[in-house]
């Protein structure tokens, strides 16, 4: 029988959005995880069974404003801040603790990528330097040294997971790969929207951001460093009638004499002792709901009717695999624990 | 005040399906349609008001089976029956009588190609020619003098509405196009399924007919026709957690010196007069739910990152525009009335 | 062939809720309806195009601040507001103008139980006596004469349909009325609450305003008027995760001797000429999803396994019947046009 | 550190259906469980990986014909057959395995009852006796000294985790208890049926097996034991459109004297040390999404308008607390394991 992990004490900031519940969840059942502080804003004071009635059977610290939080009691921090305000608070952070940061806030690391995206100066370029793209599969020893991780995207870690091998592999061109994605709601966060009203979002689909989503700077960052040379790469996000889920349908042109089953072959070949990431059979399209809560993402390959081109499937939960999931597998990596540690829950069907 | 128009006795053959339904709901409030005749198989004998109680405060024929139908008592017949069955049906009906077809079953002229897309020789050849292809704001005038109308696919309706336009003034390449297209699960039909049950579709997104869905040789002989040349084509659709809707995501390659517009102008200039077809402003994005349970399409055009690239957004109702509105407005076309006559809704939204 | 009816100049007050859009959908196929003016608050200024694009196609004035509306130019106002700001608009309205509120600030004719129930007095009393509760089915004659008509809520049109002709006739007795009420989210209107977001609503079921929901005392007010005694009376509403329609299930004590037979063909027998309520035979289920759009209430009644017991439940669209719909018909009638008119819309199904 | 369970060789027969799927769901994550057979008809030899994608991650046996199984192989069986077929596969079973049966065929100890409400003689009379009503948290000792556990329906579970405890304390009226269940669509089975499609189910609700549903004799049974004379139960079901989850609104009448804070008190005393019951305070309405996946059951309690009356409302997961969940726990406790072993996931929300 295995020893017990050692036990880590850890604050979560940014406890009252959907992906700080989603942390809670898997950390609850985590064997090493001591949950020691919550942060909250507007809603801090308020016990957590109020703010998340789901939680209110477990035992959680009421969350507090960030000021209030003494750092000498955590020895692991999960950010889950909104875009922008995080670079700050991780910047005053003592420079022992390690983060994992769910924000956009680090993932870029150009400066005036970022400030051409974001609208604003980055109000901690020196960090910039220091933070490891996390996208956990593709970058384990970069994530296991690290101080500070920049937990992907949701978008580019369902789309990156079969594209960074691929490009790697020279197995498809750099050129023309036009990414389709489709994303449940719970990625637009909890704030009051009257977007996202039950009746605004329920019976219907539509893009959104088409043409200038913020997710792509970091993809085509992440592409090019696996290509050797700029991608180019066409990007078009949709809100689904769905809680949670992303499916991403990616078209691509196969290199010369390649063909769509060498696809699958290649992406086997590298997922086969992934615990999360499965190439499901020839013939079989991924399906949001099959990964529904769990880590797991899903890759489908299929053959497309022009020539010389292939269709790449990716279905992941937003909130797990696509954030507080693979946050908690990076901090995994980073404290040297079994990676799948705390997230081996099985997909919730129907 | 207008006079009235001349009232036409109608049959709909297969009204237990959604189709039907729908046809019977736009009818009811069709102010020249006498609905004479229903037929159904299986459910032949049960009144309306049990297969759909939604129509229950009406008074309606109670369906038959195909072969009790005295056709002399008919002006005008909508076949909504099953893909394959329809062609021998229609192939016995009296030849004066004017028919709209909702199945596949003559959208496609080349008897090869129908055998090898539907595993079977079509069986009713000699009609193959006299089919109109039924889209209707782009082939008004052959609609016009039709005696059979093959009602396009819901897919194909959205996707070609702004591509066939584009293809005709060069503006785009015929090359590259890439269709991501979204529908409800009406489109699925009435048939128990278990793919099709509450729990395996609620909740959850997944693309299917990858590579090899029956509206791919329908567009490719459409978009043939308009670009003068082949073709190339990819098309991949995905079911969407909602009863009704579709969205078409087009990636088009910009012919030289176009932009995107361009393209949006030519599309806004072509539609102008057009009752049902509507060029979104640009920077919105259309959404299903604004046109669910009407006649409308929307279209709306966007500049993609790489070069020379944009994107076409289009959204129907699949039961309206994409199968028994568009049914209903080329029978409007076929026998003279005004061709907005009965489909007059106003979008139900939320 | 009918004559025209006489044109109508209207003016919607609070056009950027949902029940102000579904009054346009509705008025927009009115064939006697001349939309005048709208108005909205933080919205005023802004197209109709962009609040509600489902409604794009249609040429529709911008919504002005009440201040600037001329009212001379109106012969009718739907009066669309949240209530409470309600009562001192209608106050400073022309006294010849014709009025249906939406608003509950008329509905209850005792000033102390208003000032009970909405925690402060009523700013216009001297019109409460002048307002008529415009449940039309059953207070026709009385709607006829009124120029100002309390529009009634959504759960009292579904839950007093049929309990104030059973109570009328006797059939059912005043005491242990129980009414289990489910509604769509439509309903909790469209300003941007988190407790409304998609992913707090989809996938769940709750109770909501437990014990002291406002529609209550209205309940309360015109039951008693029917039962010619007080009434006992429990009132449970609660959130389905759907956009339109409400579902009431009232739990009814029969009178000695009465069966659910009885209550079946009491109601059958008093709503047989009525187009828009509909007694479904016995054995069958309303659903919300047969009336989705439509202005019908359906009814059912089934007997009870304890003895003297019977299960009534009715099925309206709560925007439709339970809001706008009645208005109109409401307006109907107090215009002397045919009842039905603009109202004959067939459910959306699926 | 806790010693490893012991570990026990698990059938679970009709695995094909969503709660055997759930029962899988759970036992993967079971540390004492070892998955050993698995049965299904018309699916047998489909590996799981087809028949339910979500565990495709997981290595399980292949689904073999209930004949083709080696009782001696396993120690434990959950059967998950449809109701009626159970009993005879139950009698044929070794007398030493020890079973926890899904269906409803053991949950009446009355032979006629049965009969009555099933429509044939029960063909395994002779276990009736032997089988244990699980309803854990109140027939714990029952459960662990039985071989055949009977576990309870969905609604019966949800309904009487309350009302068994208020009975027994004489703290409600054993006549007049009114249950307004609502469900989600699972709890209908994974059967191909037109009726549980997605357009038939979603946006829209109704009440379905009104005053007849086959859950109540299994409440009259066991309430009338609480209650130590028979009880008048009015109990209909309401299908809505999500998955999972099941919300029940009890309507009961107060003993002479009591209030409803007294039935708060008196179930938070009774379940202050229940792992998996929840009395919510005062005021908060219990929601389904928020025991979604979970064993939970949630129970809030409101004092109802016309005197001596009280409002119950219960909340669980009908997959889970309402059925393969509440099994396990059953198993726990028969076999001697601590009753949450493989229990405590955190409600998956949103």
């Amino acid at each position: 029988m295995p020893t017990a992990p050692p036990s880590v004490r850890i604050g979560v900031l940014g406890a009252s959005g959907y992906t700080g519940a989603e942390l809670l969840r898997l950390l609850l059942r985590h064997p090493a995880a001591q949950i020691r502080v919550l942060t909250a804003e507007r809603q801090a004071g308020k016990p957590m069974a109020e703010i998340f009635p789901h939680l209110a059977p477990f035992d959680l610290p009421t969350p507090v404003k960030i000021e209030a939080v003494d750092w000498s009691q955590l020895d692991f921090v999960f950010c889950a801040l909104p875009h922008g305000t995080t670079q700050e608070v991780i910047a005053r952070l003592p420079h022992g603790l390690k983060v994992v940061d769910l924000s956009a806030d680090f993932r870029l690391h150009d400066t005036a990528v970022y400030a051409e995206w974001y609208g604003h100066e980055h109000q901690a370029p020196e960090l910039q330097p220091q933070a490891v793209y996390g996208l956990t599969e593709l970058n384990r020893l970069g994530v296991r040294k690290a101080r500070l991780v920049a937990n992907p995207g949701c978008y580019p870690t369902a789309a990156m997971l079969p594209l960074i091998p691929l490009l790697l592999d020279n197995l498809i061109e750099p050129g023309g790969i036009i990414i389709d994605a489709k994303s449940g709601v719970s990625g637009a966060g909890r704030d009051a929207k009257q977007a996202n009203l039950f009746p605004e979002i329920s019976e219907g689909i539509n893009a959104y951001g088409v043409g200038h989503h913020r997710h792509m700077p970091e993809m085509e960052q992440e592409l090019r460093l696996a290509a050797g040379r700029p991608v180019s790469l066409s990007f078009t996000p949709h809100l689904v009638p769905m809680n949670r889920g992303e499916l991403v349908t990616t078209y691509v042109r196969l290199a010369d004499g390649v063909t769509a089953d060498d696809l699958r072959q290649a992406l086997e070949q590298k997922y086969r002792n992934e615990p999360f990431v499965k190439v499901v059979p020839a013939g079989v399209a991924p399906a949001t709901r099959h990964v529904r809560g769990s880590n797991h993402c899903h890759i489908g390959v299929f053959a497309d009717r022009p020539v010389r081109s292939a269709i790449v499937i990716s279905a992941i939960d937003n909130l797990v695999k696509g954030a507080s999931g693979q946050a908690i597998q990076n901090m995994n990596v980073m404290l040297g624990l079994a990676e799948t540690t705390g997230l081996e829950q099985v997909a919730l069907f129907p």
